[in-house]
Order: C-alpha cells, then structure tokens, then sequence
C-alpha cells in the first residue's frame, strides 16, 4: 500500500507531493514544507500523530551534547504544538523517536566532517540515524519541521529522508563592530542558523566603528575602542559552547591591515601615520591602516593573535584584508622609502609582503589563515582560504591556482536584494563550472553576509531572516533544487516558525510602526502598514548616497526606511497576480476583484494616512510615498477598467501614465514603491493589442 | 503665555486636553494618555524635545537603586524613541531631566510609604522631586508615558503633575501553583506593574497541583511536590530584589490547611486523613487537608513558616485559608473527637481553631497574618489582614471589627470579565462607603488575581493584560476617574507600550493562531483572524462545566479558547459603532459604510476559513463558530438593509431574527461570539418605529 514515490531533490514536486494514508486515517493531500530542501525524500504511508506520549530514546552513541539537543527538540516541539512533553530524552521503555547515532564527532568541529543523516517516520514510530551528531541534530531539525497541525491532531507525514549537505562551508557573518550587537541577539540566530542547517558563525569583531573583543594582553583595544560595547572572553566562550553545542563553527575575523580605526585609539603606533586616533563614527573606507613596515606590528599581532588563537577554538582565523585605500602609506615617506627597497612596487605589493608576514604567525598559532579576495597572492601557502567578495570567478581563478574558497559575492544581505536574487547565485557557476573535480572541490561553499550600517539588535533580525533561508538552501540542497516560487512558499513558511524560536524579524516590525506612527486609531494604522507593506529600502549601497544627513553610527534607526522588510511580500503577491490575471487574457474575474480591491485599497490609503502625518514627523516624512502609492492605485484602476471593458487604452494615455509611473519609481524617503512595476504591466497590457482583447 | 488649565484627575479631560504651544513649535494639539491618570495634572506651554542629548542627572539624596531605576528608564527611553542614548546618569553638567529625592525609603518596603512625586516638564527641561526613591521611580514612569511621537521629533509636553496613590496596597497575584510560572515570565509581569504603579506581588506558591519553593528543611515538599518545577531559594531572593528594585513588595503565600495535597506527596503525616498522595491533576476544591488535631502539624508550620519568614522579608505573609470542604476531616474519628473534646462544634470551628494556633506561629517569626476571608475570626488580632474574594461588604464588615482588608472580588482576572467590568468595581463602594474613616482606613486597596487553570507561559501575559492596567488605574487614581471610555482608549494605547517593555501579551496571539492554522495563505489565516478577533472564551466558571473533556494540569492549552484574548477590541468597536449610527438616526453615512463592510466581511468570512477546517482540527472545533459569524453578518446586513431604505421591518421577521440570535448567541467550542448583541440591536432597530424611520 506505501508504495512510496522517490522524489530526488525538487522542491516543486515536495511541494505537490500527495501522502497515501491508511485507512485508519482519513485521505490526506499535505505538501512537506522542508527547507532546505532534503537530497533525498520517499513518501511514506500514514502520519506520526504527536501528542503528549510522545517520546525519544537512543541507540548506540551518545554525549551530553546530544541529551541537550533531544531539549531543545522536545521544548521546541512542545511550542510548536503546544502540547507539554516530557523534557528529557527517556532510557528504557520504547520511545517513539529512537536516535541512533555511530560515533562521537570530532572533539573541535572540523571543516568536513560526516553531517548525514537518515531519517524514518511511520505511523507508529520514526528513527533518526546518522554516524554523528552534527547528523543527528540536523535530522531532529528536519523532524521539527515534518510536524504540523492536521485533521487529526499534530502531526509528521511518513517519509524516509536521506539527507547530506552540498557544501561543508554554510556560514553567515554577523558584523557586530559597526554597531554592537549582543549576545542574545547573537545567539538568536545562531538558533536561526541551527534551524536552516548552516554551520559556520563568521563573527566580524573589529572595525574603524569598534573593536569588540576583551583582549588581556592589550586591553586598551576594547578599553578604548569600543564605547564599553565588548564582548567579556567569557561570554565569547560561552557563545562558542552554545555555537558547538548547535553543530556551528565560529570563525573570528579581526581585520587586517585596514578598517583598523579602533584599533589604534589605544595603540597609534601601530599605524601607518600619526595619531591620535578616535573611534570611526561615520561610513565608509578610511585612511588608518597597520604600519606594515614596522616590526612591532608584527610583534604586537604575534602576541595578539596568539591569545585570540587560544580563545578561539576554530581552525580557521579570519584576517579580513579588504579595503586598504593606502592614502596613509601615501603620505608616510619612511614607508615609501621601505617599498622601494624591498621592491614592492606600491600599495599592493607592500599589502602583500604584510600578508606574508601575517600567514606563518597565523599558522604558528596553529590556524589557518582565511581573508577576503585581496589577501589572494600566488607565493601564499595553500592552506589558506579566500573568501569572495568580489564573485564566483574570483573565486574560481583561485582554486585554479589551488587555493580554497568561499563565495560571499552575491549574498551580501545589507544589500536588500529579493530572497530570489540570492537564491540565484550558486558558486559551482560560470568559470567555476568549467573547473575540474579536484578543483572545484576547493570551492568550500558560501556565507552571507550582514554588514551593520544600518541595523541595530531592533531590526537585525529582520535583515537576515528569512532571506537567509533561502541562502542556506542554496548551500544544502542539491544543486537542481532551484524553483523560487518553491523556495517563496517554503521560506514565508518557515519565516513563521523561526519566529517562534525566538527571532524577531516579524514582531519588531509593528514595535517599529507603532512607535513611528504614536497613539493612532484602528484604521490610521492600518494605513500606515499598508503603505509599509509594499515599499522597500533603496538597494545597493544607495541608502549612504541618498541619506538625508550624513549618516552615522549613532544615527537613530527609526524611520520607515529602517522598519519596513528589505523584500515586501505584498508587491511580490501583487505582481504574482497581475501576471495570473493577463496569462488569463483578462478572463479571470476573481483575479480581477483582488486586483480592483488591492488597487482601490492603495488609492484610498493616502486620505487615511494624513491625520498621523500630521501629527508624526516619522509618518510625515512618507508623505510623498504615500500620494505615490494612491496615484499607483488611479492608474492601476484606469488600466484594469480599460481591460475589464475590452476597451484598448489610447496611445496618448499609456504615454501619459508610464511617465506617471517613472515619476513613482523615483525613490522617495529613501523608497522604493514596490508594486508599480506590476502596475506598469497592466498599462501596457491595457494599450496593446493583446490577448486581453481578443475575445472581448 | 503659559497660562495652564489645572484638570484634576479626569481621564475624560485629560483625553481631550490642549497644548498651548510657544511661537517656535508648531500649533500642537495633543492628548495625554496617562494610566492610571494622576490626582493633578496641570498643562503647560510647548514640549520638551526627547533627542540624543536626552541626559538625567541626580540632586540631593541617591542610591545604587535610583542609578539603576534611570539607566532601565533611559533604555526604554530609548527604545521608545529608537534613539540612542548614554545609559548613565550624569554627574556633572547640566541634565535635562533632574531627580531630586528627599531621603532613603525604608530597607525593606513598608506599607504606606510615601510614594509621591511632582513631574514638570517645560520646553527646556524636566524636573522630578519625590520624598523618597518610589515617589521618583512613578515618577520617572510617568514620564516614559509622556514621551510620543510629536510634528517635530519625540517629546514630551510641559506639563506639571503632583501625583500621589489612593490606596497604599496595589497587587497583583499570580497562581504559580497551578500551572507553574517561570521566573522570566514573573519578571516581565513585574515591569509591566512598574509601568502602571502597582506595588504589591502576591505569589500564590502552593497548590494541591504542585509545591513551587525550594525548602532546605523539607526538601520532599518540592522534590516530590512540583514535578521539578519549583523556584530555588537564589531565585526567590533574586526575584525579591529585582521587585524591590521595582518599588514592589513580594508577599508570599502558601495556602493552609486546604489546597495542599502537594505537600503531603512528601510529608503524608501532615494530612487529615490516610495516604499515600500524589500530586493533584485535575482542578477543582479537594478533600486532603492539614491536621489541625496533631501537633505535628504546628511543629512542621512554624520550622517551615521560620524557614519562610527568613526568605521573604516581606512583613505579611499570606497563609490562605480558603475553601476547605472538610471531607478528610469528616472521615476522620479522631478529627471529630477532637472537635467535640474542644467544643468546636463543626469544621468551621476547628478551622478557626487552626488560624488561631497558626497566627502566634505567623507572627512569632516577625509576620502579619494574611488571609482569604475563611481566616475572619473576630478572636484573632487585628493585626492580621483579610483578602477578600467575596466581595466588598465582607471587607466591610471586616473593617468595622477592626480588620484590615484587601479587595479581591471584582478582580479576578480568569473570570474573562471586560476590563470595565472590573474597571466599575470599587472597595469604598457599597457598605464600605458608610465607614468612618478611621474604619475606611482599614480598607487597604485591593489584588487582581491570575488564577492558572488555562493559562501557561504562553498566554498568561494575556490574561493579565492590558485589563489589568484598569485595575491599577482604579487602586491609583482619584475615585472621580470612572470614564471606561477614556479609560478603553488610555488601555489600548499602554497595551503596546507594555508590549514593548517585554510582555508578549500581543505577540502570542498571532504564534498561537498560526500553530493553529499550520502553513495557510494570507487569505486563510486573515479568515482565521478575523473569527478569532470577535470571539471570547466562556465567562466566570463555565469553562470547566462545558470542557470536551475534564481538563487537568497537563492538557494542551492549544485551542482557539486558549489562543484569543479574553476581551474582544473588535466586538467592542462594532458595538460602539452601531451605538453612533443609531444615536444619528441611522443618518450617519459613513458608520453606515462601515457596518456594511464589517458584516459582508463577517458573512463572507466561513468560505474563506473551510479550506483550514479541513487541514486542521483545532480550526475544525470553531467551524460551528464560523457559520454562526456568517449567519450573524447576513442578519445584520439584512437589518442594516432596512434601516438604510427606511423600510421597517416586519414584526415576524423580527421575531424570526430574533431567534436565530439567540442561537448564535450559544457558546459554541466554549467560545461566544461578541458582537451578536450589537446586531440584535439592529434588528430591533430595523423593526421599531424609532428615529431612524422619522425622516425616511
């Protein structure tokens, strides 16, 4: 009767997939929404009702690390049905998850390690096996989010999932030297990073904007360069338990030779021009950097790094490497004089030689050493690691040359791009496609990145999630598993249950809006958040350029820029309907009523607005978006009126609304009025000859 | 120019309350929204600008509890405005806001101290003055509430206050017992009676359900009493401190003889009648009870009250006392011997006969007696305190034998009641209004009560608030202030203010709804919102009579009557709507299109939710309820047809319409639907010959 179907890694087919049931349970016709997506899932017969019997035991190896993950399942499996559960994995009797695992992993995870897993459930029980514990766990992960309510009761479908990861190199990297952020905060999303079977936290600790680590050896670098926002070594070593304890890697990054401003408030000797210096409070690239050409640098990052190396237990030792802009080098004639004498030509010779120097202490402290594209130099030992910001055939030219890589470019997440974007970029792409086994091999996966200009412990959350999901697939799944509408559907789905671990990037938003709009009627609010539902933050790096006043690090982070999404679901389902609509030839009138009621909604919203706008200058400063998104609600409405009639649009007033529409598409309040693209579509459609009309 | 308006102490004033405004602000017209409202305010000119140069500084007497009171007020503060601000108070200089304190409160909390203060706030700057740190720590509460979102940034207006409370006991109770409550989620309801100036925590500890404190002399008491969910002795002492911090008494209460079967899983020889026991897991009054015949019984109460008495430095101390049903001691011979050896005449008596042998044990270790109103005994010292839960003519009748009392009855926060309801509810009302006043003096203040049956950590927040804060007003605020209209309009604006503090009595809804509705469109879960936004659980005590099956200690509070709030806005706001359009002679063209949209949206609502009652059984259980909200919209937009063609409605249409009402009106899945009456109200309307037709 379980005649299961293979479904080889296509999130489109999981998410069509029917479930045959036993006759015991009435028919049930439920996708799975995994993700990231498993490399392998077979569809079973039934479903696992999980009620308050439920259970979990071992078989074969254990550690105390895997009791407090079976915890952490079973509290989080207790919130997500609601229904208590006995906190504790049980000895004896027969439990109804039995996790059987092979072997300890390795005392300091390793880049590599086994993450497989194998995981079996029925109507009357399920196994999870995996030869370690880093498996075992992303197997419990994938448990959770099998169950869900169904007709009758909480439930997981019966499925046999065999799963692996693509890459062993799955991190994001949270800048907390920008702006500060704590620990909850950090370890929010290391829960986040559990939940999306990523294994790398990239922790970024030093800036121009703030050093953030106790050092002991040289405690003016966090005495001075951090406003009293550090992180103790003690909490730092808490967060690596907490990290281990989720199977997460935490790679420090101090970077080296520039954005180094804090650094030198306590110790301007070590820079390449004259002091005194204070902590960085604006944006951007500036001109302190290490003295390469003075032996105390070396001495100094010899002492430093060998006491970091010990806190942090990793292998790898990010050194960062970017963004030299040199001017200081310049202007000091003692370092000129030392280029020409050792050869180097300029800037980046003398970059390089640092390097040189830098790798063996590196690699004395037992590390290797990882820097961003910059650091790349042929004559450098093959241990080390570049991580790409500048694109996959960066990075591909050096795994030519036999270096390891990870790509960032692409899933920079301060960028605002749209989940799909990211989705897009795969780093066995272009030149790295062409690259030989063995070489690509080298390719070690990705990290996303979030920079911290504008994010604060408020609205982070916000920044990564769920986008990050999306990222954390790509370097999961098996490279096919492609399909956005897919990855939309399953990642709005698990946005939700991130949020019950503890995340908050879906309810700081009405904190956000309620402060920004200050006591408001029902319907005021409303007005507000339907605005803010289909605007976005200018993307790239615009929001800098376009700032209203310079901005700084200690800039309020309260505006609608700062509130609203970075990707509005609103504007997405409003084109996804536009395009059902005209695929339709118009002839889809429930489509239609949902577009006039959106449309008129829009229209009508700015009259609604203007008592908070008078009365907020948070609200006020939109005021110019918010007439936009009411003349975007006119043309709209003209354009379907004339589609709904069959009447073609005259040449005159398509010329007329598109120029309307490019008006709206300027940003304003530093936004960007997502929806009018789709709007754009329907005029055009209305004033061309198209199927619309053809039977009208 | 400044020429302030002295509005005493009335909310509806204060709603409706002008700003004069100096020529360099624009025009401002802006309400205070202060809860609960103070015995003065006076209004000044202009506002006090809240930017990143907000600082507080000290004058005369300070202490390490002031220092942290300010930096917790410039955090939120600062979260409040998304502003960053320096989180210490300042020295030197010259602070915009300046605390100037009398002298230290007393070392441990004392009932009836000065709590004081006068706020001004002008447009350059702010001044606090209190006799003591409590007065100021209101104060600087007061403060918070008057900072907003303005035209021209965040501000306060200038306005002085002088602000004292009517009652000098202000509690709420919290039933750790029943279900147990973990301490974050204490100390989260703890700030939130910071926020509106209660003072009292009375901590329900010990159930037939479970035994919730650590006890170093007994250590079965919670090692066999609780499941493993007890407060460790450091927890207490911290959470004390951290109330204290608060300005908050913690009072304790372990409730003798009855309610303690949990005790007696550990010490059975304390019972009245033969064990073994367990812990008790359904609810209700049950038989086991102290012995109040063996001497043991006052051995074991005075190591354990000593023990107590050390750990809660609170002068009162609550032994409970309530709702013995005397069966344990009616088996027991020896128990009845005892009674007529004594002349006790029945188990009242012999209950009296054990407060009696308890309160020298009570206030041997340094103690007040607190007691529910079974404790009354005309014998006893007036030195012990009566709780009153059975309403204000018993506390009255206490205060007239020269007992002091609390009032409880009209507070019980589980009974599902609206907060006008409790809002209405007044300890010098009644009998209590014809006491002298040195009897009337006796009438301490009153405790809202969280009793735990159907609450966990997940809704209790929800439970408590935002209706608690209406209790908190009434303890405070002048007698005078009984608007519930500006009362509803204050609560809903403090309900986010409160959220953002910490409570999550907002932002569980929406993770219990989409537990409840599994992955769903926006269209399916708004169906399931916008259902569960008009329905309220069943009322006082039915929801135990009308339960599926007889609810216990471990059943999922996972339902729609668990997940909604026991107060429906929305209910209420159509209500209030159908008033306004009746009152205009249904001449009112707008509430009009208002109604209609709210009743097409609640008929068209069940379509919408059918595709979830079919993936989810808890949305199953309110299918019943959902049919009825679109029968209920039907008969409203039909009524509402009437009244807007000038039609009267026939009489057996009336009669007809009538009676499906009364149907809707049943509680369906323990569930009511709020807004049939307002409805019937338009059937009536539709069908008299009232104003509405006058004209028509």
């Amino acid at each position: 009767m379980a005649a299961g179907r293979s479904l080889r890694s296509l999130g489109l087919l999981l998410l069509g997939a029917l479930m045959i049931s036993p006759s015991a349970l009435p028919q049930e016709q439920r996708p799975l929404y995994l993700m990231p997506v498993p490399s392998s899932v077979q569809i079973g017969a039934g479903a696992l009702l999980v009620d308050s019997s439920f259970t979990v035991g071992f078989a074969g190896y254990t550690e105390p690390r895997l009791d407090r993950a079976v915890q952490r399942f079973l509290r989080q499996l207790s919130r997500q049905t609601g229904i208590p559960l006995g906190l504790k994995p049980i000895a004896g009797g027969k439990p109804v998850l039995v996790i059987r695992t092979g072997h300890a992993s390795k005392e300091i995870q390793e880049l590599g390690e086994d993450e497989s897993y194998v995981l079996e459930t029925t109507a009357t029980g399920a196994k999870l096996s995996a030869p370690t514990p880093l498996g075992a766990m992303h197997g419990l992960q994938t448990f959770l989010q099998l169950v869900d309510v169904s007709p009758n009761g909480f439930a997981a479908p019966a499925v046999t999932i065999k799963d692996k990861p693509r890459f062993p190199w799955r991190g994001l990297m949270i800048d907390s030297a920008r702006h500060f952020v704590p620990l909850d905060v950090i370890k929010r999303n290391i829960d986040g990073l559990e939940a999306v079977k990523m294994n790398v936290f990239h922790w970024h600790l030093s800036e121009n904007q703030g050093f953030r680590v106790e050092s002991k050896k040289f405690p003016k670098l966090h005495e001075l360069g951090s406003d009293g926002l550090y992180y103790t070594q003690d909490e730092i070593r808490d967060l690596i338990e907490y990290a281990r304890d989720r199977g997460i890697r935490v790679v420090p990054e101090f970077d080296l030779p520039g954005h180094s401003t804090a650094w030198f408030v306590g110790y301007p000797e070590l820079a390449g021009g004259p002091g005194p210096y204070e902590i960085e409070r604006r944006w951007g690239v500036f001109d302190p950097a290490f003295d390469p050409t003075n032996e105390r640098t070396y001495k100094f990052l010899d002492e430093f790094i060998g006491e970091m190396a010990k806190l942090f237990p990793d292998r790898f030792f990010h050194v960062g490497g970017d963004e030299v802009n040199g001017k200081q080098w310049d202007a000091n004639p003692k370092i000129q004089d030392f280029i020409k004498a050792h050869d180097l030509k300029n800037n980046e010779g003398l970059q390089s030689y640092f390097n040189k120097r830098l790798e063996p202490i590196v690699a004395r402290h037992g590390k290797s050493m990882v820097g961003w594209d910059e650091v790349l130099d042929p004559t450098l030992p093959k241990d080390i690691v570049i991580q790409s910001w500048r694109g996959p055939d960066s990075l591909a030219a050096a795994a030519k040359q036999g270096f390891r890589g990870i790509l960032s470019n692409g899933y920079y997440l301060d960028l605002g791009w749209p989940a799909a974007r990211h989705y897009a970029v795969d780093a066995m792409t272009g030149a790295a496609a062409t690259l030989s086994p063995e070489e690509q091999a080298r390719i070690l996966g990705g990290e996303s990145c979030m920079w911290a200009e504008y994010v604060n412990p408020e609205n982070i959350d916000s920044r990564i999630w769920p986008r990050n999901a999306a990222i954390a697939e790509r370097l999961w799944s098996p490279q096919e598993v492609t399909d956005p509408a897919s990855m939309y559907v399953r990642m709005e789905i698990i946005s939700n249950r991130l949020e019950r671990l503890g995340l908050t990037h879906k309810t700081y938003y009405s904190q956000m809006l309620r402060r920004i709009a200050g006591p408001s009627s029902p319907e005021e609010f409303a007005a507000l958040g339907r605005l803010a539902s289909v605007v976005e933050p200018v993307k790239d790096y615009t929001r800098h350029r376009t700032a209203p006043a310079e901005p700084t690090s200690t800039t309020p982070l309260n505006r609608v820029v700062d509130a609203v999404p970075l990707e509005s679901a609103s504007a997405r389902h409003f084109g996804e309907l536009v395009d059902k609509f005209l695929a339709a030839a118009c002839h889809d009138s429930a489509s239609e009523a949902r577009l006039r009621a959106q449309l008129t909604a829009w229209r009508d919203n700015d009259a609604r607005l203007q008592p908070l706008a008078q009365r907020s200058f948070l609200v006020k400063e939109v005021a110019a978006t918010s007439q936009a998104l009411s003349t975007l609600g006119a043309v709209g409405l003209a354009a379907l009126d004339f589609l709904a009639k069959g009447q073609r649009a005259p040449d005159d007033w398509k010329a007329q609304q598109l120029a309307v529409l490019q008006q709206l598409e300027q940003p304003k309040a530093q936004l960007l009025l997502m929806p009018a693209p789709a709007v754009q579509k329907l005029v055009e459609a209305a004033s061309a000859g198209g199927a619309c009309f053809a039977s009208n």
